[in-house]
């Protein structure tokens, strides 16, 4: 189920019967020669709409927009500073308390939105904790790109050249989200080089193109079907154990 | 062109002969018995899209969530305080003013978003204005909804029951970008009350069913593709006068 | 009566029958070559004082300071940035809510803080929103220079050349409440250019005297005087609708 | 000079030859049972523009809402959170700054404003300390009710009667603003009671009828008179002490 | 007691019979030519737990930065903006207000920061008083520069040369905690000059070697244990009134 | 070199040939029932301070309170917001870059800061990519608990009963640095469960006595010596390879 493509009174009547839901959070920013401004947006939100589809779980609107700092020297990155997105997220998970959801489950894109997803998560419980209420809502980030089959199948498809950034598993998936959006671009050098970064200015000159540690030229649609497959079964048993309280 | 499906390269190629941008913005809440919960979203993102796909023009992410703290009566809705949405638009200008973008059009599908993004804009030109400098980016509002062709083809197709919420026109949109998700309910009554609200408690109590002044069962598919071609049009307009410096 | 010159006593008794005030809200920016710096807090204030001297109502402290940045770039202007007029208004709805009023009327001179006000109220509202309260408070914004009796004054005694900014007839309403004030200035060009504007340099070279669309030496105290009885009855009925839960 | 009833022409004229201004800050709060609720807005104003006008020097407009959460407990009362009269000082200051003011003199009528004041002061220069930019405005924050002479006469007047809050003197100089508004009102006990307090519960119960050690019945208009003599005289050494470079 | 060293049952158990808690505040600012940069918190710290050490009172944590922009043109101090160390006061105080203290005393070392904790004393209170409510925890600020037996003293050791800023006294005190810390300089001039001061560049050059109107090399590790013992007698005082309601 | 207890000069001679320097950073907050409530400030310190004072590196001052809201459940326990230690962090940073130094390594003693520093570095880092500019300071967090040399150590004497929080190796290291406050607690039941949590009452609920998956009682402060010694060799290699540019 989509909540954008619901009316109000069919999440009435989801609400009356379960009460959790999805929110694909990502971001927009480079990803190489030939990746997608919004892989880390389009990948989440794939792997959860096709897992709502399936399962029949409520899939909120995607949180497109990141802490992506980092990638504003290349252009058409588009960053929230971590204070914004705390902000957006506290008032997202209000606005779903409000109505009676007790368990957000953020599914994520974005390596570099963690840590600021999991301070909200603690500025969130914290209101509560200072006035010593519990806090009705369960809160949980999950990675598409670090489910257990995910990473597998990752290495079986690409060994050492996934890479940190512009990864190849990432690029496939958004291949067959869009084969239409295939760019066949020759790298230089073949995996890019790996390591640590600062701001905007000190990544550009570390990572010419943009790409960290990875090949993504070796990304098909159909590695990014399989992909698929192996994401909706992670984020299924990632969402069950979090329903389930684990 | 779309920003998301587009690598750095080409936006930095884009860049090289022109510096515009649109900007959906809309809003998840509950759009009355029979429409969509990510109405506001839908049709700015489709009508930016037609424009973008038709003319060339850079359509960047779109904003899926405003100001609608009134509709949180409602279940499905969402919504970010004002002071978050202007926070999101400062960071979202800042990033593109980095690259480049001197045009910066939000086009918007929800009336409770007007009163914050002007007020963003305002605080966005205050950060030059208070240093003397001149600011080097241009930021424009338009509404999809207020647009010549797009008016006058709603009154010739609903007259006075188009309303002022859950309107027919922007159920007949979404209707045609989702012509699966057409929801065939019976309103009571037939025209939706009118008049003025204040927080989401006040809202529902004047709008039980949360329409405004609408007749939306009489929104189709059909209706949805001619107003499209109405908006791409007013859009078109609109953004030739802003990039015209009008 | 005036809160300013009651004491807290007088106030608890006002509070006994009635709980409706009115908060007159300007700004401190340059109005042309004849216009008071003053103009947009003096105009309110005085046609809310005259109000409420009449009606017996309670008028609040003029905020006199609004969102103006775009006028920076002239000597004397005073700029708050919306979020803190945001912060401004919250303050004070809720000291006043804290009170028992329940019906605040924002009476306004600047279309500059017409977008912010309105953020304002929705930031408040939201709070008691996405908490599931109903707010104690209704809020209204009203302009004096958009009555219905107001600007059909205007357009008799200027007919076009009223202008945007610097008008004739706020000029004229400053010159009834300071006679002693009126500046004897020759414009060139008699009317001012008209357009859109963006950050404070922006506006300084589309408007180099600051005026735009006015021709303000037309204006007299005479003038004001018939414009002070024309805005009272416009706020006398904007009051009553607002009151009377319109 | 007052800035509200120049134009931006005459305050241009004006920063040719000198770039200091007086800023009136107060407060609106209860001001005991004789006592008007704008008196801490009232004094410092009348004395600055007093002054201004005797000595040609520009007076900004005034700041009348203060720190006053303590207050709250009694109708009528206004109060700005701290933080938020920080933001308000910070973009006047920033306005000013904008046009040239060197040397701004916040000119006090609230002992609660003091702290806030200083502290928004900190926050300012801060700016420029981070920055390691010479701040390029001098900032002082004076209090009427503690020149030198004002002391003097105060003590002449009412000795150990005059109080912490709600004193003789403010009312005295409130009486002589607005003879029309003396209020005879009998104080019991003769003498309130003096002591510390914490928020607005507090106070209430420390000081039932709003007073602090005072006895305010004694204030008429003629020491108001004089008073407002003594306050002028007081700041001018005070003004010509800040311009100096003291 | 020091909460750092106690484990939460001795925290609660000693909840069990009393509810007041001291925190040191302080400052990491230069001091001068032969003080130590931690001087404003050392001297707080070893007062404060001295005296809980003795009296089984409870030594909170020491928040040991704060409001020091003026000092930022001298290598080595850091400052905290006055909003942020409001932010930490009112988190503080909340996490002791939700374990049940209420009782809160703030035992300072640098005048810098008096304004900024009565601001954020303004700032907590007022979260009640806007919503009616008595706050449950009583705060205060107690400089131990200023108490009774610590003045006097100080004006039997060094007379007028205790100075403004790196005192005689705060030296001799840190003198006293760190021995091995003394420091042997030559103070030219002997004392140092005294004035007012703005941002960060304005107090360098003013006070080129970071006194203000002291003589710092007449301090001596005997007169700090004298000073302490001074100190502690004039917190024990303090704490005895604030606990008692004074 | 500890900063606290430098002169400004000796900084200023320190940043003459170096310009790294360290901050701890921790957290106070119960650490079960043998634990010290300061514990998370008591390690990064002492490991720092010890490294500092071998290695002559310069040891700021500590920031000693955290992202703790779930734990304040348990008495005694002080919190940041997550904001608000981003606010204090960039502060700090803003001081120490202002100062010269350019490479700051926060040395953390607590799992919960984690996500907030590093949301705060993207802070800090965004300011500069927002404004294309490079970033002059570069950032690192390092945990003392996650050393190589410090999770053998502890793996060799604790096996599987180290645990999440109130962890044997944290204990045993404060046991090292404050032997007068060993506390004797028989542990019940031995070894703590484990889990995850959301907020204060929550984490009380799960985790009755404060302790995650952690056996305490078998710390002593021999084993606390040691692990200090493993935890100065790790931000050993630590600080060489962040200076180094790794």
């Amino acid at each position: 189920m989509r909540l954008d493509l619901s009316s109000w009174q069919e999440v009435q009547a989801y609400l009356g019967h379960r009460t959790d839901i999805i929110i694909p959070i990502g971001s927009h920013e480079q990803h190489g020669p030939n990746g997608l401004i919004g892989t880390d947006a389009i990948c989440p939100e794939i792997v959860a709409r096709t897992f709502g589809e399936r399962d029949s779980v409520m899939i909120g609107p995607t949180l497109g927009i990141g802490v992506a700092q980092h990638h504003l020297g290349f252009a058409g990155s588009v960053a929230l500073r971590p204070t914004t997105l705390i902000a957006v997220i506290r008032d997202v998970v209000a606005s779903l308390t409000r109505h009676g959801f007790t368990h957000v489950l953020f599914h994520n894109g974005h390596g570099g939105n963690i840590a600021t997803v999991q301070a909200a998560f603690a500025e969130i419980y914290g209101d509560y904790s200072f006035r010593g209420e519990p806090a009705p809502t369960h809160l949980r980030l999950g990675n598409w790109f670090m489910g257990r089959r995910v990473m597998s199948l990752t290495r079986e498809l690409y060994g050492d050249s996934n890479g940190q950034h512009a990864t190849a598993n990432e690029v496939a998936l958004t291949y067959h989200a869009h084969p239409d959006q295939v760019k066949s671009v020759t790298m230089s050098p073949k995996v890019a080089p790996n390591g640590r970064f600062r701001d905007a200015a000190d990544y550009r000159t570390r990572f010419p193109d943009g790409r960290m540690g990875s090949d993504p030229s070796r990304a098909t649609p159909a590695d990014g079907a399989r992909l698929l497959e192996a994401a909706v079964e992670d984020l299924r048993d990632g969402h069950r154990d979090f329903v389930a309280g684990g």
